[in-house]
């Protein structure tokens, strides 16, 4: 009972050596201003540009050593020169991540866009993603990582049948295109901005949609796009059960798509979504596209993003440290009461030494969230933007 | 603007034929007490056995002319001889509709049926299931009705995705034991009784499973079973379009799985519903089992059940008198005021009139609710059934 | 059973002369560009400034005839001469209505305003609060409307006792500035834009505030500002029964703060809403301002204000055709299915006739929406306001 | 940044002391079997009347040494002679905590007690409610717990007013019937069993009516009776600013009211609120009565009260080791990731070994739920009780 592990030599450098292979994303739209419908609330220093949200994104990188890659949004991110953007991403420490096509932001797209009545419209927002297949290439990125703001507002507004008809022959097209090493990664998203419905509104039809397109098609699942009380962590393991998680938008909410950092609501949450990761780990080669997606508005961009990054090893650590074997033993026994004390084990245990260990042997600061702090970043592009 | 279609001859020749030929299964376990975890009232009266469950059920399609059959819960409904069952049904002018197995009543069901950890148990449930299929060859019925209530109450009680696989096994066996005219219906339900997790949770999980087991393996709709917030209505479209639709459970709810009378909390909801179904039908052949599923726990029965029939009846003639061409004209022009009002319109209509003169024409009385009210068959069960 | 009330010439006479004396009061803010927080769609003609945006309201009463009043939203309104304002709004057959202080759109208020922990910037909120109360004397405004954006997006941000004493300390002074006839309309808020917690969150915060401070405060209830399945007629008949309800905005949501048309997600709640006000004009005196607050990203802003209004105009129709003596009598009974029935027969009531025959006896048309359209008003705009 | 607190020996000392203080009443009815609408489940050697209850309830308290008392639901718990039950409950050492009236399980309630539209089963509920306090007498109870079942299940049921006034003239009643130093504790609940409405729906109505009581009347708050997505923390922090925090109903849940273990779904929560708790101690007096009330479905009963007392004191021995100085300078200087951290650095702390000492103090196991498994109580009680 309060089955407490202890864990061998050999354990702890396997846990170690995962930890310290952990790979999250950052967005470039997390550096720069953000805000809700009521007000964008400007930050000293917020990036202005891919070129600033990628220095940005070098510090976060430099002070968690697990953030080597950057998701882009096209075309808030999009320059003339590629090949320019790509070489200074690798100067600095990095590379281009996810390509994220913008499919909401141009007046035409009030009604839709894959799924919009007007064949036109449909035409305009396929070669947008086509274009960002091109950018794909030119950068070296490997997911396609579409959210489809489409949904209507009101009952009768158009027609949910032909709405997917459109939007399953848009992809088919978009699967066509995509070279052999590409994933398509398919977000779906309870509400918003559409009120009424949303065209892609849960996993479900995400993932029947992965599934008609074939094996590079998978689903992304953004944490806060869920109804309230789903239980999230079974989805994913459904997903990998069905090879088909394709990646993360890491966040938090307390009520909607709230954008919080992650684990601010529900760390325990996390901590079970990881549970499910680190046991699809040992059991198949997973290709899953770890990324946060975030909006802080009020929180300084670059201390949160670090804030997140370490909110997503903690849970990491401590579904590393669950004791799995012992888990499926009360599990088989029908033994519940130990099976929630194994993991609760596990995430009562304060990981901050371990992870201080795996930082020191990482060579990057043991609290970087201090170190960031006491770095005079901040202030440096406070200045320097204006 | 305001679109108020000015129906011709035919089309409500049309209209009625298609109210008169509506059929809706009734719930043998909604004619007997029933209640919340708190307390199950007595009614007097209520029926005991599925003699009288028949006997009450042919008292609504008496006075409603639409509801020719019952569907069963076993062994709720157990009886030792289903030819004399199958006889009387029929002789109250009845059949026995879907067959619905128990999964959830057995001590041994604490952990789960089909998904238990244990193989003996696991073997139990399936048994049951098979047994369910003998008693459909016996009665006539072409639905087995499937719900789970298969899940977990706390984090790490069981796996989730070894309990997806001994669903999967257990189903395969169920689809291969079926006939060739056999549907099965998989219910979904996002929460309770399993608090933390429900093993078929979404209409996600259902239809996956379903695409799995081939043709006839469908979706079950039950209203009571999303999260707050769900467009059910889209569902409803995508599972035609996927031409997994098999069947519903009408009902209301205000929070949770409340039961309530079909309609009595959003009726314009159950007309959006129902539009989707017209939809359907003037597009492809369907073979939905509308059923009710309900437990009128301080209403009297019969009568409840009267009133559930009557609204879901009136929101399909409302959604019979929607003007779809020019719907689909306002949708295809992108004017979604238009749209929503020609929605509006047949909504708005006060389709009494219309519904009295099909009852008339159907020999049954034009106030369904207030002819059982008089006909003093309540009183006379009250004092027959002590 | 069904009861269907046969009304007397003379209560068809009263239920008219309410009809006509029924008063809504439009937004400003309804008639210029809104959107989403990802996109702000722009419609051809909104309205860019307060005169444009009275010259449209004044559309919306013109072919309504009940919409007599606009709410203004300071400083969005804010103009050099009020005199001027007032005078123009006269001119158009208008008065102003509410006036709606603005504290969420400064970056001081990135974290409270009334809320704030630096006192300077609670006392420019405070201070922008009393010029509003200013701008009432100027304008015969009666009815400060205030919303408060105040909330924290963070475990451990602030403190909740001390925001709340701020609130307390700040709203005493406000009260105390009023003149004796003019009344504090306390909104209330379940999320958003706060994300963790806000501070006036409830009818319950709300109402203890406008208790401490007097009778000339009241509560506001904002139809999209509860969690979802709430019951909002009973907060509405609670307020009516503690003499607090103060107002509405009226809008309609299917998951969060929608701002979607009236009515346009579930009728029945509107006109469940309209009963408890219709008793409650029964009983007593009621000062309430009826307001609407929507924000209508997709459909034209005039034709979807005048919608709104039809449906409100709808829901207290059928509300008005209650038949209250019998509902009391099933109520008293016990007879829950009749007691349903009767707001059923009301609810099913085709009340356009009804209607057409008041905006006949009016002076308006008998299709508002329709004689819009075909004004020609909207392309006039559209040309004139580029 | 992180700021990780050092503490002194005398804080530590402090912080000791009052953890040894901290007390937990548990529940009588959580000893014996309970379920789900759908099925209740037969724990072997579950207890079967009240002395059986105070006897599983000892060995809480044995095993954890805070939970010195009782709470009793009556009749369930109904003897002939209170001072025999008094006296065994102290021989086991324990007391009697609060007394819960039971209003939902009599026929006659079907459509209320305290609301009911009939005047004689209202006198009926208020006559067990005097009852009750005249238990207390006999007991020496001093806090008189009412969680009042009463609601809606259909719109026009009942009239809202009318029964609120029931309620406020019978609390009336039972308010002037207690004694100086007793308690009223009045829960809300959102809903359930009343589907429609609850008559003491939320916070807001079991204040406003404690308001009008009475000093002596307060408000009980019930981790499952929110709708999803509340923020009870804030809630807490204002009932103890209002002075009305009568006690709490521990439990957690995912959706509903589920009655899961305190702690399983979101541990953070419970430490959130006990982050209020904490600082509302070091504030003021508080009276309050800490219980629970879980219902066990599926976990062995004994072992999951001690896991829900162990949950709870984690929660508090977190709490109290917040750095309040710091946060408040946090909170004041608006360092939103500064005052977040400041509380994860508590709740990250492993407090493990913190609570070992207490309890070696204490003179209880270290590990109270091993120490109970190995005890051999459960198989001692399976084989008494049949």
């Amino acid at each position: 009972m309060n089955k407490e592990k202890m864990y061998k030599k050999t354990e702890i450098e396997m846990i170690k050596k995962r930890l310290k292979n952990q790979k999250i994303e950052t967005p470039s739209w997390g550096y720069g201003d953000s805000g809700t419908r009521f007000k964008v609330f400007h930050q000293e220093g917020a990036a202005r540009e891919i070129y600033e949200k990628i220095a940005d994104a070098a510090q976060v990188h430099k002070y968690t050593g697990i953030t080597p890659s950057v998701a882009l949004h096209i075309p808030w991110d999009q320059v003339d020169d590629w090949l320019e953007l790509k070489e200074y991403t690798e100067d600095k420490g990095l590379k281009i991540g996810a390509i994220n096509p913008n499919l909401f932001q141009e007046e035409e797209y009030k009604l839709g866009s894959l799924t919009h009545p007007d064949e036109q419209i449909r035409k305009k927002a396929l070669d947008h993603i086509l274009e960002c297949i091109e950018i794909m290439r030119k950068t070296g990125s490997k997911f396609l990582s579409l959210w489809l703001a489409d949904g209507t507002n009101y009952p009768g507004q158009d027609d949910f049948k032909a709405r997917k008809h459109r939007l399953e022959d848009a992809l088919q097209k978009v699967y066509q295109a995509m070279d052999d090493d590409m994933t398509l990664l398919i977000e779906y998203k309870f509400f918003e901005p559409g009120f009424y419905h949303t065209d892609i509104g849960d996993w479900g039809m995400a993932t029947l949609l992965a599934k008609k397109l074939g094996p590079q098609a998978k689903t992304l699942v953004d944490l806060g796009h869920h109804p309230l009380g789903t239980n999230i962590e079974q989805i994913v393991a459904y997903l990998i059960d069905e090879d088909k998680l394709g990646g993360f938008h890491f966040n938090n909410k307390k009520y909607a798509d709230d954008d919080l950092t992650v684990g601010s609501i529900n760390p325990y949450e996390l901590f079970l979504i990881y549970n499910e990761l680190v046991a699809g780990e040992e059991e198949k080669e997973m290709n899953v596209a770890y990324m946060i997606d975030q909006s802080h508005n009020i929180k300084p961009k670059i201390e949160a993003m670090i804030q997140s990054v370490m909110n997503i090893q903690e849970a990491y650590a401590k579904a590393l440290l669950v004791d799995r074997e012992s888990l499926k033993e009360a599990q088989q026994a029908g033994d519940v009461v130990m099976a929630e004390e194994i993991l609760l084990d596990a995430y009562r245990t304060d990981v901050r030494p371990l992870l201080a260990s795996i930082r020191e042997e990482m060579g990057v600061p043991i609290n970087p969230l201090e170190a960031y702090r006491n770095s005079g970043y901040a202030s440096k592009i406070a200045e320097e933007r204006g």
